[in-house]
């Protein structure tokens, strides 16, 4: 018939051919890109051995792997990627702080917290920080240094999350935050932004979270007198290989004094 | 009808129904997982409104943003990671390279390189990277440190992709490399790696390639007689939150003296 069953059926016949042909060429994975306003082909695919490997807006990329052995081809993405910008005054050492309507989680709920999110497809880690502290706070600020990062796993839909704390030096001071996505926006002493972390931490029934850790050791190196330019992970242009698009940025470490700690997991902290 | 074409009308008569609820509702997006067997219903879904927002394996998940302003959902994700393994013999400053079958960019190929690949969903770091070093090379080594980092865009897939050099102490020495992705390996001093990156940066066009900075680097912190262990990003366990999985990482930079440069872009490099 010429109806969808029909075309269904005509689909999966021509499939089959395709697929013997694609093996006997001795290829062992077949991709196939599917419009949405065709996705009624997915289920005659499907029952070839096709699986999506990733989808997004108008199309879905499906693969089907022809070996019995598990497919080697990697994972669409694995991580989004957050960026927190510790926006310091050097002279008073105030920093920028936010508290956002909702929280991440019901433990960091009412407190104060960096400015920040994730790093859109495409942009570079300084540009996201800068971006994310101005849409939510309206100060501008100049990346300097990724200080530290954290891994996390199983976060929005089963990805992994890679948070990186931006220090930040303020180019304007005046706040006009999103009142969509922040309650309250101030200029806090960072001491005063640690003992939040602390208390956020006791909530959350750990002894210190990144954030403090992050805070307790960059107080240390304010009250050691350091030069906070010298720490952490600077961000450099490298030379951008054929084949590569532009954007290339290498994250260099500088000179630190001993901010933190820790050669290994087996290492305790400072 | 109770065909095909029938049941797509009747479920697109219930998508405008529950879609009508969930407006009323005020809420601003409709989420909807389809199993790949059932996939025959996206195109209803697509009329109204739906895409694709991610899909893997066995089931797509599609969304509706009702409001006519474009969606904040955040993309699935953006990102992959891949570890290099700098595995060096501080007594020697020999260090483990490969030459790959089939490198990544003709530019590249028949060049040493480091061992390296893709973290895993749900890997860490410093895990990743001693898996992939041992698969690739027979050797096992301890990760030390993350010393650099690159971040590019336009990888596989359109994502981005961050790859972090990490520093690792050889555990055993013996050399019993992949045949399948690997043509050579061997243990060559830093120096003559250093030699392979700049011809590989010449033949790519550029001054000096991310692998030519991060070897430089390393090679002028073992002529001045640095402590290797203090170069970089460690890693450290952290206090997992509530509502997190375990698996947190904390990356830390350690001491160093002055390794790498690069304060901004402004910066020009040491």
């Amino acid at each position: 018939g010429e109806g969808p069953v029909g075309c269904a059926d005509s689909f999966g016949a021509k499939l089959d051919v395709v697929i013997d042909e694609i093996r006997e060429a001795g290829r062992q994975g077949v991709w196939m890109r599917v419009p949405i306003a065709q996705a009624a082909a997915i289920p005659a695919a499907a029952a070839r051995g096709f699986r999506y490997h990733h989808a997004e807006g108008d199309s879905a990329m499906l693969l089907a792997w022809l070996p019995p052995s598990a497919s080697p081809v990697p994972d669409f993405a694995t991580h989004v990627i957050g960026v927190g910008g510790m926006v310091l005054d050097e002279a008073s050492h105030e920093v920028l702080v936010v508290k956002e309507r909702v929280a991440a989680t019901s433990t960091s709920q009412g407190s104060w917290k960096l400015p920040g999110g994730l790093v859109d497809l495409g942009e570079e880690f300084a540009d996201g920080a800068a971006r994310e502290v101005l849409e939510e706070t309206g100060v501008r600020a100049a990346f300097r240094a990724i200080l530290a990062a954290r891994h996390q796993h199983g976060a929005a839909f089963g990805r992994d999350d890679l948070y990186m704390i931006c220090l930040m030096a303020p180019l304007t001071t005046e706040i006009d935050f999103d009142p969509h996505e922040i309650s309250d926006c101030r200029w806090i002493p960072l001491s005063e932004y640690y003992d939040a972390t602390r208390a956020t931490s006791k909530r959350q029934g750990v002894e210190e979270n990144f954030n403090a850790f992050v805070v307790r050791n960059v107080l240390a190196a304010c009250e050691r007198g350091d030069d906070l330019g010298r720490l952490g992970f600077g961000s450099r242009e490298m030379g951008s290989p054929v084949g590569y698009q532009k954007g290339v940025t290498g994250l260099t470490s500088k000179p630190t004094y001993r901010i933190y700690s820790g050669l290994s997991r087996r290492t305790a902290s400072i």
